[in-house]
């Protein structure tokens, strides 16, 4: 055993860092008047160092290998492997189910007894001890959470939506779907939301039924997996991405009980490619999630789970209020989408900046991200125990039964807090109560002077804080909850105003409010229409509720890009968007391949010492093979070299390991690969070069390389414009393309470069392109806003872009 | 002038149809084993014979023209192009939202007053007289619809609903969006549903959408298009494709008054392509079109439009029966989910055994099609009145108010027919009164005495031969409301068998019951989920609905493809699936390439004498422009060719047209082409060469093809699988994908074949090589039902398939 290489590449390379992906880095020394940010700078905003972004296989790799598998897979196995695919939409949506229903119980208890005992302490006029208890409570919970993120699982902070819209467009971000992730997610997800962070689980349960969905795929944990024969188809990228297309449904299904609104959030917002077979497997699972969330609840409704009544999923039944609108009731609806968009798109511009500046303080070690939390903790605590002191108490409506105006339970639209009998203080209503609760009171129709407007205004903006200093902390957090308080807020604030020209109920404006401003910052449409739609219980609401999302969502798209991709950007992920800018018209995919080093190809059969080399000293991922002087075909000279296909790193290593090694060098037969190889084996990965030991007899010997071959590679025309290769390689899912000449020569090599995901990046290219970038700027055009705009912010964007 | 070339190539080839697609049909003699079927045979099942089937060139054609037209387009241009797609999408809104209300308006009262008349005879005795008016106002219904449609848009014959998947599959069916198709299909259908046919307007409606979308993206009709600057950016199939999605998506949603549901519609059933852009701006339209209804319906609501009532639109509001339904009910609902999926799948393979002896009568001529229609017409006038009499008359509930039970107007649930007061006639409540009144009374909740057993068994069977018979007659014709009909008959059955068991209502009953038979027959799952939302207004019924068409889908896959793809592969349109057939991983596109004869390409600068010779002689759309001899890169020996792109038919004969020809063999200069063409006269297409006059001394001169020359399209190296190819040639949305040869040599073809939609199609590759189709034929594996079951019908195929 000895170390066989010599280090000479690696010195030249070491101050830099190489893209995993690509065969050749842009790195010509002609054309480098680039700085190089994005693919190598990988910084998540909670402060995790994502590691190694590497992109997924969803191409099917066609060596010799799966062809045997192909043609020998019987009948039997086509059936197994289509049965379980349905068995695991079923688990997988039955484990959403049951997952969310448990964490809506604990955080109803946790949270009820939590505030049961502060209300108590009120009445009692403790003030000070309430004020102890809330907030020691509050920082206990959020220090739970918090701990167990930053020590155990750094992926699970924030909603976990980016990087699973990432997966699905072919980005893997390493430990995003493990078993800690999962675990550290639900436990985190209940403690902060008990905490009374300003923050949601909707987000947070997206990501569980993703991780479900990945670990059931892979057959559990990493370390523990099932080895299950049944198993064993589904140990590629391809059905891991169907699954966790299906589980990201399911938890949009399991967070707001809206089976098609998740189907639909999947399908606008989620994922990259989808097919009918998946629109119809996806709808499968969240129709089990709403039965087993039924089913809970109807459990529940006799009351044998502690505080947790009806509450817990919110629902904000408005089917009783008869919609009446007309004509004249359109122009406050207009208003209410315009000032919604431009909130919405406000609130992702300041998002932002918060954001970059968490990352700094996150940066800095696990202390300072829990001292974040923490004192976002306390902040939060203060705002909620102390303002509603500041309100007037309010007459309850004598109409109105005496159970219903004042109450002091846990639930309740008219808390007494620190009232005399026979009133009730609105405040607290609102921030004495969990965020589902307060969301329910904010909704409540036909009670036009329950909040006063002050009130309403303090409400607003302290959720507006709130909502900008909260999502960055290290906890699993959700964007929906913040959105929909900020907005119902503004909503009935707007309806208050409204009030004497208009019949459309205030609760409704809430709603309005509410959609408006998600649109504005999410900038879905049909989908969040949907779960509106599924939420209200009311479809009389539906045009009214069409009608401000697309004008919020057309405001908003004016000024910037939606919430997700602005967190997409920020952390760095390479994600390939669908639409190609206009210059890629312009640019051809051979001056693409110019400006990077030349591709390193390996030949048919290689020499194992200039495999080990070739591993050691690149990163890539994928290396077109090429045999030269091949036997052409019939009636034409000799000399021709042939491009056979493109080979896997992994699947190098994987020869490496098993020392599948020739002494002469010789084309092997079928039989002898398939004895040592089977596709499984290919089928993992993981494994490192370093980890594998050649001695130095072996590295005289060869390797065939055609059997491991994927030799139906995609190849474009070196004159294809790079706005057609984009489209290629995102609508068929590739990790790498070969070019290949247009040019038909002996001489010319058969592959003039390679392109992976990262070529395509406007903002690589742009990079490596100075004066498109330049003619660009000058443009300002509104398609290339988010690139240009991080650019004209100075140096930021090589931290983070 | 004078006809140039001779004509002997084109004499060997006359006794042979050929693919107008393909460059290089598949007729090597060597292989000739096959016997071509599909590519020719274009048999439309209402008997127009499709004459000419071609592709859509949904790919842009990067050529010089365009890419200086791309640079110089401005921002101004750019935003007037964005304004106009959402002008475009508003107006196609409010159009189909306009005409589908007006159909209804005058469908209701044609309709009712001829049942006012028919009540108004048997309440006299008059029962003869009664009978020939019923039977002689529908006939001259039929007449007029069946007239239209025979005489003056044969393409307006049927839903449109396959067609308009085909061409966004990318299948363009003459004649299939014109003006007259249009207004054919607006009046025939008025006709045709107000004679009592057992059709819907649904299927025309989203025929109709389509229409104005399409006449809309051209600027009018054919022979008056306005030439608006603005609308010169949508001359184009990908403009046209998107428009067209809007309209279908209107179409449905003015159908069932379900936004939502028709842009799933969209997006499940019709469209092959979905962008996310694209899910907004149908959203915008069919928001358009729901508020036009809504307006409509509310002015009528005051009683101004003659007999339109309340009705019209199909709107079964169940939103105040409460449901309840415990695990118990479960097996019901299985059992409805079962049975719906068997009905379905039984229906959709009669109702093609029907079709196909109706191609035979319809082959006939326009007399026989015709007859037939009003044949049809005369039963149904016969069943529909005549039934009732055999009915026995049933005492009204004494609990219901005296104006409900009798009722002899137009619309009622009891109507009095020939019965003594205080008593009705349930079967007439069902079959003397339009299909949407007898699908609303038949939908009637909390009357679970109305209807007797018999009268629906009865109502049922009479609509299970009906909706076999009636749909292929030559009217425009809907397949929602007949399946809708038997469905909801078959359900309410079932639930009077379970009555004792089960505590679901028997309208909830008959409601699922037309789900599972629409899922059963169309096997669509979220979108008809959607649209039952959204027209029973009952969001508690989603999980069961959900779970019915969940079985009845997965029952009647078993079976046989959705009705939909049988109709597809009835006419003939070569649809390209999502899914490759699993033999194709294992042929190459270089062995498909084989099969066919040699490609003919064209050099850059082509003598004017061959283009016209390749353009009289064969009927391919595309000709690959290969350069001889050109300068290769530096450092490299002469001798090299260069594979320049592809170049359409229309641009060849545009140049012929316009007579740019070159005395000397030379290129030319950018300028030069400018002068001449435009990116819009490129645009313009349906010249043909027969139509061009060359002279002798222009023969001898040359063409510089380059500057015309789509420079980068799509190619596939030649060891790629078919089954990629397909995924690749489906994704991207090509029309023709060139062969690159994997050997890099001198002397050998730059391209080595051209593959089209028709070479991808399973059923055609499968004709040519008749290896792959016996050992397919043995296993009769489930994935190739469709093709096998037809070829195992004996010659069927070579007429239809």
């Amino acid at each position: 055993m000895e170390e066989p290489t010599t280090n000479h590449y690696r010195e030249g390379q070491e101050g830099e860092e190489r893209d995993p992906e690509s065969n050749n880095t842009l790195q010509s020394p002609l054309l480098l008047k680039r700085n190089r940010t994005l693919s190598t700078n990988h910084l998540a905003i909670i402060g995790t160092k994502v590691s190694h972004i590497e992109s997924l296989d969803y191409e099917i790799n066609e060596n010799d290998l799966f062809k045997h598998d192909w043609r020998s897979r019987s009948r039997e196995q086509v059936l197994q492997y289509v049965f379980m695919k349905w068995i695991l939409a079923l688990i997988v949506g039955l484990l959403t189910g049951v997952i969310a229903s448990l964490i809506n119980l604990a955080i109803e208890n946790i949270a009820g007894f939590k505030l049961l005992a502060v209300a108590k302490f009120i009445k009692e006029e403790r003030n000070f001890e309430g004020f102890l208890y809330f907030t020691g409570a509050n920082l206990a919970l959020t220090a739970f959470a918090s701990i167990l993120v930053v020590c155990f699982a750094p992926t699970a902070a924030g909603p976990g939506i980016p990087e699973i819209k990432a997966y699905l467009n072919g980005v893997d971000t390493p430990n995003m779907y493990g078993a800690s992730t999962l675990i550290v997610k639900i436990f985190g997800s209940i403690g902060a939301v008990s905490a009374g962070l300003d923050l949601g689980k909707e987000g947070p349960l997206v990501h569980i039924g993703a991780c479900l969905a990945s670990l059931l795929g892979q057959g559990g944990p990493d370390n523990y997996r099932v080895k299950w024969r049944w198993m064993r188809y589904f140990n590629n990228d391809r059905d891991r991405r169907d699954l966790i297309t299906c589980g990201a449904a399911s938890g949009v299904c399991a967070a707001f009980r809206s089976p098609i609104g998740g189907v639909l959030f999947a399908l606008e917002e989620v994922a990259t490619w989808w097919r009918s077979a998946l629109l119809w497997r996806t709808f499968f699972s969240t129709a089990v999630v709403v039965v087993v969330l039924r089913a809970f609840m109807e459990y529940c409704g006799s009351g044998d789970c502690g505080l947790f009544g009806q509450g817990g999923l919110i629902m904000f039944d408005v089917s009783s209020v008869t919609v009446t609108y007309h004509a004249m009731d359109l122009l406050p609806v207009v208003i209410i989408g315009v000032i919604g968009g431009v909130l919405g798109s406000l609130y992702n511009y300041l998002l932002h900046k918060v954001l970059r500046v968490y990352n700094l303080i996150n940066e800095k070690g696990r202390g300072h991200k829990l001292l974040l939390s923490l004192a976002v903790s306390i902040f939060t605590s203060v705002c909620l125990y102390c303002l509603p002191f500041f309100a007037h108490c309010s007459p309850c409506d004598p109409s109105l039964p005496d159970s219903a105006c004042p109450t002091n339970g846990r639930t309740g639209n008219f808390k007494q807090f620190n009232c005399p009998a026979g009133y009730y203080n609105d405040l607290a209503s609102l921030l004495h109560t969990t965020n589902d609760d307060a969301v329910r009171n904010i909704f409540s129709t036909s009670t036009p002077t329950e909040f006063h407007p002050v009130s309403l205004l303090v409400f607003f903006g302290v959720y507006c804080i709130l909502g900008l200093i909260t999502f960055g902390i290290a906890v699993p957090s959700g964007l929906f909850l913040p959105i929909i308080l900020m907005g119902s807020a503004y909503g009935r604030l707007l309806g208050m105003a409204m009030g004497p020209y208009t019949r459309i109920d205030q609760g409704l404006f809430s709603v309005l409010g509410a959609a408006s401003l998600m649109a504005g910052s999410m900038r879905m449409t049909v989908s969040l229409c949907v779960i509106f739609l599924e939420l209200t219980n009311n479809l009389l609401l539906l045009p009214i509720t069409m009608l401000v999302l697309l004008i919020s969502k057309t405001v908003g798209d004016a000024f910037n890009p939606s919430i997700y991709e602005i967190i997409l950007h920020l952390k760095g992920l390479p994600f390939l968007d669908a639409n190609p800018e206009p210059w890629m018209r312009t640019l051809t995919v051979a001056e693409l391949a110019d400006a990077k080093s030349p591709v390193i190809t390996l030949c048919g059969v290689e020499k194992v010492s200039r495999i080990v080399e070739v591993l050691q000293n690149t990163t890539h991922n994928g290396f077109p093979v090429v045999d030269q002087g091949t036997v052409p075909p019939i009636g034409l000279p000799d000399g021709a070299s042939e491009l056979h296909g493109i080979i896997l790193r992994a699947h190098l290593v994987a020869v490496l390991r098993k020392k599948w090694f020739l002494k002469e060098k010789r084309r092997t037969e079928d039989w002898e690969v398939r004895k040592v190889f089977t596709s499984i084996d290919l089928a993992e990965r993981g494994f490192k070069i370093d980890e594998v030991l050649v001695t130095k007899d072996e590295m005289e010997m060869y390797v065939d390389l055609h059997p491991l071959t994927n030799t139906t590679p995609f190849t474009v025309l070196e004159s294809l414009s790079v706005a057609k290769a984009m489209v290629l390689f995102r609508s068929v899912g590739l990790r790498h393309m070969l070019i290949v000449p247009k040019y038909q020569l002996t001489g010319v090599s058969p592959v003039v470069g390679i392109l992976t995901r990262q070529d395509l990046l406007a903002h690589n290219i742009l990079n490596a392109f100075p004066d498109i970038k330049s003619k660009e700027r000058g443009k300002k055009g509104k398609q290339i806003t988010l690139e240009v705009s991080q650019q004209q912010n100075g140096n930021i964007s090589s931290h983070e872009a």
